[in-house]
């Protein structure tokens, strides 16, 4: 075991608690709210941890600013200037995430861009002060963008979920979450790069073993079910579209350790199962989540969880963004006949 | 002014206690949020009390479970039976906060619903154990139709928002805002019947006369600020459309009383103002709120709110509901455009 994690940098409760002190006061603590008709449907009690109500619309905030102020305060520590920037190549959450960050801060930001992203999530960047770089729409394109930008302005490259500070951030909502229901006996967790469940599962398991640990993941990009099976990272090579757009992306080679050692189970769902829970979320809880955090109440509603034994009677779901694009409403009136 | 008042059952800070206590428990106390980037659209610090995320979708839950609990512990103290049934003639949220609250005590509740109602909420009301009852969709049909269910069940009739246990049961928001934000300057509430801002006020004023409440409501149906303005009660005769539709109804003989002498002005909104408020609630915030909530934060970034004094910092504005109809998303469609 001690040779695949070899690589790993070393990451405890300690660097979950570091984040924690990063972060006070500079993000929101989400609620956790409760639905009686969704604890019927599950036949447990649900308790909804709501990242989408923090800063950004994601979690993402919480592994981008704890980056970025562990960058300030070694920087500041060793008494060397400030990083000259921060620069990433995700559009999405992480992207904004790190613009808030960065701003906050004071430290210009790069965010590689494929030239076809929608126009929403680069106003959603623009709007945070960071720079827009437009690069063609390829993981090579991506990459190489991101390293000539990180080259040619000397700014860091923060990797949005295998950055160890990205993970520890993250494993901040489960710290909140043991605290506001201590009662929980399990946290289902949407997998994406597994930054998010690696955080929690490491927070978790140093501080309630007791307390199971489910990633759940669209069938159609199994790769964390697909490592768990096998016992060996197997990234997605051809990964099928899913609704969840923001967990396209496979788990890596800082998560993935984690994921094998400290997450109890890998759950899978299908789009319907998505698209449904996602309405129901929306029509019963009025949380305007993404479909990407619908997939962890797919995952508590679906027939694989009637196995998990009745004992496990308080489950926390999170709730983990809501930028959804309100002008692409389409397959939400569609579905809305089928959904009950 | 005591004339005024007379015909009024006294009502003051003891009854929203007793509400309070009443409700303890049994309900969600919501989450006060905040949202940056709205505050500085607003130039304020603004305070977002989410009753869209309390039981039923709505405030309405607190009058209609207070009512029914109040009049459960006065049969209980008297040692007469149960009431045989609560009645509404509401096909909104009162009516399914009242068929709510009657299951949650054992009790049958009759609402009386016009037969062009949307399917979806008498499918709400329904899937609460309520009984409806169809009439005409006209105020005498309803009236009557109530009346005679009265009558014929030996039940009780909960009045929407001139029944004064649905007023003291509004009021207890305004305990939780001075709980949760004791900083307020002012509070804002749309207003319909008027219950919600009229039990708000009883509390704000008793507790913090310091703290203004603000009325909000569509220019389309501005009986309350027309009733201000004239210093008598002037319902809407023909009250025009709104988007809003929840607070299409007017002012009634108990909430004027109140409204004319705790509530420190109205506020009217224009249409777009509330579509553009609502958007950009369900935007920035993620909150499904429906439109009638919009006209809060419509009023506050009005034009208009800027003669309020700088000193008014910071503002708690009551998004008081989210039984939207997901079905029928297409002006917000047809929005999306404008709102920046
Ligand atoms: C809303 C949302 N949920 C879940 C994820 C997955 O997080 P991770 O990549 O850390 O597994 C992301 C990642 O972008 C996200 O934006
Ligand atoms: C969501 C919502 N907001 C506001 C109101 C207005 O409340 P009131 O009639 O007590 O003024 C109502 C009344 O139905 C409502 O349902």
């Amino acid at each position: 075991m001690a040779a695949h994690g070899a690589a790993l940098p070393p990451l405890g409760l300690g660097e979950v608690r570091d984040a924690e002190r990063r972060l006070r006061g500079r993000i929101h603590r989400t609620p956790l709210l409760t639905c009686a008709g969704l604890d019927r449907m599950a036949g447990r009690k649900l308790f909804f941890k709501c990242e989408l109500l923090q800063k950004t619309g994601s979690f993402k905030i919480r592994g981008a600013l704890n980056a970025v102020r562990s960058l300030v305060e070694e920087r500041q520590r060793t008494g060397r200037e400030l990083p000259r920037a921060v620069v990433t190549h995700s559009s999405g959450n992480h992207g904004q995430a790190l613009a808030c960050a960065a701003q906050a801060e004071g430290i210009p930001a790069y965010i590689v861009v494929p030239r076809t992203a929608p126009q929403c999530k680069q106003d959603a960047i623009r709007a945070y002060g960071a720079t827009l770089v437009p690069c063609e729409p390829s993981d090579k394109s991506r990459a190489e963008t991101a390293c000539s930008v990180v080259q040619e302005t000397g700014g860091v490259l923060v990797h949005p979920n295998q950055d160890p500070a990205v993970i520890a951030g993250q494993g901040t909502i489960a710290l909140e979450v043991l605290e506001q229901a201590p009662q929980v006996n399990a946290v289902v967790v949407p997998v994406g790069g597994g930054g998010m469940v690696a955080g929690i599962a490491v927070a978790i398991k140093a501080l309630r073993p007791d307390v199971k640990v489910f990633a759940a993941e669209p069938s159609n990009v199994d790769d964390c079910y697909q490592s768990k099976v096998r016992g060996e990272l197997t990234p997605n090579l051809h990964p099928r579209d899913t609704i969840a757009d923001a967990v396209k992306t496979s788990i890596g080679p800082n998560t993935w350790p984690i994921i094998r050692d400290l997450v109890d189970d890998v759950l899978t769902v299908s789009e319907e199962e998505i698209k449904r829970a996602t309405w129901l979320v929306w029509e019963r809880m009025k949380l305007l989540i993404e479909p990407t955090a619908g997939v962890g109440l797919a995952a508590v509603l679906s027939e694989q969880f009637q196995a998990v034994p009745r004992d496990v009677q308080n489950v926390c779901i999170v709730l983990c963004g809501g930028n959804v694009d309100l002008r692409s409403l389409t397959w939400l009136t569609e579905l809305s006949g089928k959904a009950e």
